[in-house]
């Protein structure tokens, strides 16, 4: 074996100690060949690509194993919203330096997460820069044929549905950025930890995938703020929406926050990495997605009605009246 | 449509404008839906996944169509090798702005290579970064069910054959870093520019894709330099192998680069970015696989044999003496 040695480079060793063991697919070949193989099947692949960046959507400073659990959940949400049950995924990871205090939490999670949500690494590439650190992940999933849940496909009437609480993560990062949120909540950590929490950690509604794909006309998630995300999905069902700003599902911290105007509702509605699911649901499939929801254990909360015409989504608080939005989501550009 | 304006985001318009028309398969949904779907088929789908980063992979002022077919080709490689015939990719973009002057030609560059190679784009994501430049993508192909080319299954006996010539890209990146090439092709501007040409933009041997898979017993694409990558594919194959230096082919710009002693054998093959392919073939397949390669209209050249045994490949020159390399390869870490 020593001559072999000559054979590995750092790249192949860091590959090795950290990565082979989440390689745990036979397609994936032990992340000794230069591609892996997604076997043929009577399934559709959804394909999803999302990449996280640091400074972005993550801080220097998070702990390795969350960020690799973002980078991972983040294409796990769009599978659930998709329908599709996870397959596997592709790993590319630029790197400053192979710091193995930074690699062993950072794969450890990563592992935790593909076997927790069933979705193996398949292959990837690491590559060094300069500058910030940045992960992409391509995650696959299986549906059956033709069965992918679309964005399009919501109708007047349908009722608007989302998992979860909104908002969460927006504040959580207003906290560890040390904005309002953090100063009105000073007092109360276990508030706060909850909320930089679900920044640092989203939890994707995979166990809800097949209750998307069969009762909603449309679905996607909510990764870039609901009031963006919600006016994509009108805007690609051709339809525009109504919401009811009480409806709206808040943890007791963000409605702590908004009680004590520390923040406003826009910055409940438009700010990013939510990763809940926006769907639109018929009104007579609405009592079988909730029940599948209970079973699954995910909460839902309807929060609007879907409308014709092709006009922005409207948000209306108690009085009816409609609320000016002054940005819909975020926006990298 | 005035309304509907207000949907639109930076990156929406980005993605619209420049990448829409690029996803001409079905399966992208014209880039409007979160995901994309590889159509259930009877296939084995092979996943490759290579990013390249500005001032790693490619330079600040690189014109950005050649970066665009960069990244593309020397994921359309890694297909070639395994033996796939290209179905689709994604795209992960990381840019500091959204400069139309970049991204015109960028994504002209990359819908030129897309329609050539028959490899449509299916999906992706663009976020911001301070840092350099980088482009990931994760590339699709087909093979008929187990089929893949591995880089395993190198047999002692086995002929080793490349396509093309080696060394050029290392040595265009040295000659735009103004290092010893340049010096020594001051007044060949031809050699340079052609030098500069196989760094900037490889060829991928995709048209011998279903000729690796008939005949050879493994093969993986040159990209980190020909001594390491032989070395990896002996390694997975528990062999070993010979190469007569005198037989790996060189452009004339290279040849005339050695002969003037401006650059070593090492520099030649232990460099980078070859993007041609490597592979075993056994004797009585040599001559189908030559007749193929010529057909398909790529060069290919025996540069030696697999032997039995762990030790790592051995170079030979002229006289048979064996050549010490001191570094096999290019690695990140």
């Amino acid at each position: 074996m020593t001559n072999r040695q000559r054979n590995s480079s750092g790249e192949d060793t860091l590959i090795a100690r950290y990565f082979r063991p989440l390689a745990t697919d036979p397609g994936a070949f032990d992340l000794t060949d230069d591609a892996a193989i997604l076997k043929a099947h009577a399934d559709d692949i959804v394909v999803t690509t999302d990449a996280i960046v640091e400074g972005v959507h993550f801080l220097f400073d998070d702990p390795p194993d969350t960020i690799a659990r973002k980078a991972l959940r983040v294409n796990l949400s769009d599978l659930a919203a998709k329908g599709a049950i996870p397959a596997g995924f592709v790993l590319t990871l630029a790197l400053r330096a192979a710091d193995d205090a930074w690699l062993k939490p950072f794969a450890r999670g990563l592992g935790e997460d593909a076997g927790l949500f069933g979705c193996p690494l398949l292959g990837g590439d690491t590559v060094s820069t300069p500058g910030p650190l940045m992960i992409s992940i391509t995650a696959f999933g299986r549906v059956p044929p033709g069965k992918m849940t679309h964005r399009s496909g919501a109708k007047p009437g349908d009722r608007v549905v989302v998992t979860g609480t909104i908002g969460d993560a927006a504040l959580g990062l207003d906290i560890l950025k040390g904005g309002a949120a953090a100063a009105a909540l000073a007092a109360d950590a276990a508030a706060k930890e909850m909320l930089v929490g679900r920044y640092r950690v989203p939890q994707p509604r995979n166990a809800l995938a097949e209750a998307v794909r069969d009762h909603s006309h449309a679905a996607m998630d909510v990764s870039d703020g609901l009031a963006g995300d919600l006016a994509k999905l009108c805007d690609a069902s051709g339809v525009s929406a109504v919401i009811d700003i009480g409806s709206i599902p808040l943890s007791a911290g963000a409605a702590t926050l908004l009680a004590r105007g520390a923040v406003g509702i826009e910055a409940i509605v438009s700010g990013g990495d939510d990763y809940e699911i926006l769907c639109a649901i018929p009104e007579d499939r609405l009592e079988a997605f909730a029940q599948a929801a209970k079973s699954a254990g995910v909460p839902v909360s309807s929060i609007g009605t879907v409308m014709a015409g092709p006009s922005v989504p409207r948000f209306l608080d108690a009085q009816g009246r409609e609320i000016a939005l002054q940005r819909l989501s975020y926006s990298h550009f």
